[in-house]
């Protein structure tokens, strides 16, 4: 048996994309739509009182194409406070009006394939890695990824030294994103149905493609990367969401 | 021909998942959800009065993200009484506001791949194993899975002996969990799309990522395991079922 | 090119699994839905006198899990009886409250791997093998199959020989099953997306999943069974149709 | 680069499967029904002119089993025609009553694999072979194919003349079939999911199966095929679709 | 790790496939229809003004088969405005009588396989292919695609100069059909769930197949090609539209 990679995990994490109901939504008269926006925006308004008391933090994107309409990425330190926002977002009245379309359960996960020279309990640095406030950039990618276990590409009959090595070389590609790409890696064995979820933040969309794409080239990528689907985004700020919702 | 793993079987086992239609269900009067709650609990109770009797157990789960928003898992003596207990769920007015979303049907099992020195219709402990009164811990998780028969990774070509080396050293990283994850496998050749299925309860949450991550870099998983969806959720005691469904 | 098995035909079979659509169902008046399932027992009834004939055979049960409510099997002469009894099904007022979830199209088949000393349209026994009528017992297990081709691991590149020796071997596990497990092969080239369907009969319903996890371990299933999706069931005798369907 | 088969192109053709709902088709009043068809069989003759004019060809069939309840299958000139047909159809009340649940777009093909000793645009044999009149035979079936391009098994690198000796081969099973089974190959790359639609016409059923089971022991098949979901279906003369919908 | 192709990204792609939901259309009044066909006419028409100022361009075509009945093809400078009209496009009228098939999110791409002997940002050339005003031709042609990453056919492995080279043989085959078929090459890494999308336009339907058909005998897609769904349409034109509409 191989030596396991050791993990660190911080705060439990779920995507919840959704599309509207665009025909049933149109079918409200104005006044019901603004009273359906005002108390959703009240919902959100709960979310931004515990981002402040950084006891938690989300991000509320646009998703362009028919994937979804829109994803609430929320950050909580239980998984239990996830189940309840989920069932409070379900409860308000314009949940009534969108369509579940995918969602994503896993928890913020740092592994020991970096450099461990410091106790992660006491450093303040991997503590705010483990539980971060989200970036309120222009963009968003989110895609869900396997390491692969097939015939002579089965990442997990790797012994730790050469997995090591090649995540090392890995991580170096990341490192020139630096300042242009901001991403969490979150955890999802036993979670749901692939082994990592992967969401990126950016100012400029076209990073997400460069970096995926030459990370591609890299062994990690190239022989043991199974990746699901791509989910690609612009920031909703909530005094856009009556604009966005407006028909 | 390689010489079969011999199994025992106990009690015959439905995991129920179900979404719920919010929409539908908020339609309704506050005094009908009432009596529809009032409803479901008295069939939950009858399911109470058989695991009291101990001729059958069952657990209610909060499912969390899109997949399901619960799930009910019974054991039952017998297939037929499942096919009953489905039916019943099926024939209550809270049904009339679910949607099933996966479900899944097996035999609890054992297996000798486990030291075998003991008569198992006379021994006690391995008759709870295969009758067992399912745990009240905090948190459920379940995923089937198969054994990979794939070019070189064909685990029904190996031999006995190798399969049962593989299997002791899977079984060591579990005990390692004892206490901490109470695993159920149930076996489902014959009766479901996978091979097996896996129950894991435990008090905390993050265990089960632990242990089935663990394992993956244990040759039985990392060359020969095939996953299904993972299902997480925490528990849903009856007297908080009204507060879940209240809107 | 390998010598294909020569294959003998009977009757052909379909399988109709279905779903009930309890909600619809429920809101129909008691009269009503008695009266829908008196036509549908005439319908039955129909079955039953080409069953004493003779001339077709069919069997419907109730399957456990989400995946259908009951099953129609049915067996006929030719094809386009099965489209006709299709047909008339779905004009029965009982399949407005039903939901097509999957169907199964195929012929009953023998082929020569086993011994063939007999002139298999005199022989009786052939004959009734041919046209067989289903019997009632307890329990159903049905799914299709095929045979795999790929890499070294093809079926339909192997020699006759080969293919014989393997299929010997297989039929000898099947045959430890006699009198516990009756089983009916159909074969779907052509007709349905896998290669074969396999329908057991048990009255012990363990009796499925011990065969079929025995011959996992033979080569001709380790090596190259590729498998859909199972489906089991307790059997639904007419007269316990009325009780199934009370509400 | 291996260097490619050549290939002959003759009318565009559409499969159009649909399913009725014979729920909403049910709650038309009598004469609703009776108006609906006989505004589709003014929709199919349209068609038969066609036919007669010899600009084109169809095929109507009932498919057995849950996939569809029929498929109009159409050939014309052009692909411009398939579209408006289809629009056609859809603007067809009957369209209103059925649930469209799959399609196939493509050209009927010759390949240069056969001996190609003639002017193909001067040969009335060839030219009848590319506008071919659909013949009215009992059972139609068809199925869409790949060639693989997996690992060793990669049909598009091999050369011209190991392809050329594999289908001639081939061919010769398909011969022994002649009279038997009109067999119509249909080319999809760049119009469809699949390289090729096959549509087999034959008086007996049991031919699609022994036809191409033989096959399926053939290399180009048994190494290179790779197979979507089989159809198969009994004719629907017009004089028998007012029963057909009969309720 | 191997040498990342260099791109070129230009305007950002949304491919936004529908299909109709003709029975309700039908079910408004003739009135309405007509009201509803000119906003969307409006709607066209501000495209129409951002293509002729040449901050974008999009395409409207009818697609063959039950996939889609059409695609609205847009090319922006930004993906926000992406998102802008398909929101726009959601608000719409029409948009409430049609069903969301398929979409893909993609960027117009130019890699340095090709000779790279020009400034990118200087060559007016290279601009107008990062910036296409899309071909009024009669036909479209639309598939997503990956480059293989399975065992020896492992495209990623591959060293610059073997890719180059390849890609160079597949180039020429393009070039052949210049003048017959325009190709736009979009990015998804990171944005869709395939690496790149091929859109293809002529005037003659034939040439889709001919051109694909000979590029699969080529290394480059023999053995490293994967593709997705492919969807044939013909031109739209927007004073076809009425009648394309009118029941």
């Amino acid at each position: 048996m191989s030596e396991p990679a050791k993990t660190l995990e911080g705060w439990y994490s779920l995507h919840d994309f959704r599309s509207i109901d665009w025909v049933a939504w149109k079918q409200l008269s104005s006044d019901e739509r603004e009273a359906i926006i005002h108390e959703f925006q009240a919902f959100l308004n709960k979310l931004n009182e515990t981002q402040e008391e950084k006891v938690g933090s989300h991000a509320f994107y646009q998703i362009i194409g028919q994937k979804a309409d829109f994803v609430l990425m929320t950050l909580r330190p239980t998984m239990n406070e996830l189940g309840d926002i989920e069932t409070a977002f379900n409860k308000t009245r314009l949940a009534d009006y969108t369509i579940p379309v995918y969602s994503y359960v896993s928890v913020v996960e740092l592994s020991n394939y970096l450099p461990a020279d410091k106790d992660p309990n006491e450093d303040p640095q991997i503590q705010a890695r483990l539980k971060p406030i989200l970036p309120q950039w222009e963009y968003l990618c989110f895609y869900p990824m396997d390491k692969r276990r097939q015939g002579d590409d089965n990442w997990y009959m790797l012994s730790m030294e050469e997995r090591m090595n090649m995540m090392r070389s890995h991580g170096m590609i990341g490192r020139q994103y630096a300042g242009k790409v901001k991403q969490i890696i979150t955890g999802s064995v036993g979670f749901d149905d692939w082994e990592w979820g992967v969401t990126l933040f950016s100012d400029d969309v076209l990073q997400f493609k460069k970096l995926i794409y030459e990370m591609r080239f890299d062994e990690v990528s190239a022989r043991f990367g199974e990746f699901g689907s791509f989910y690609v985004g612009t920031r909703l700020p909530q005094e856009r969401i009556s604009n966005f919702l407006h028909v």
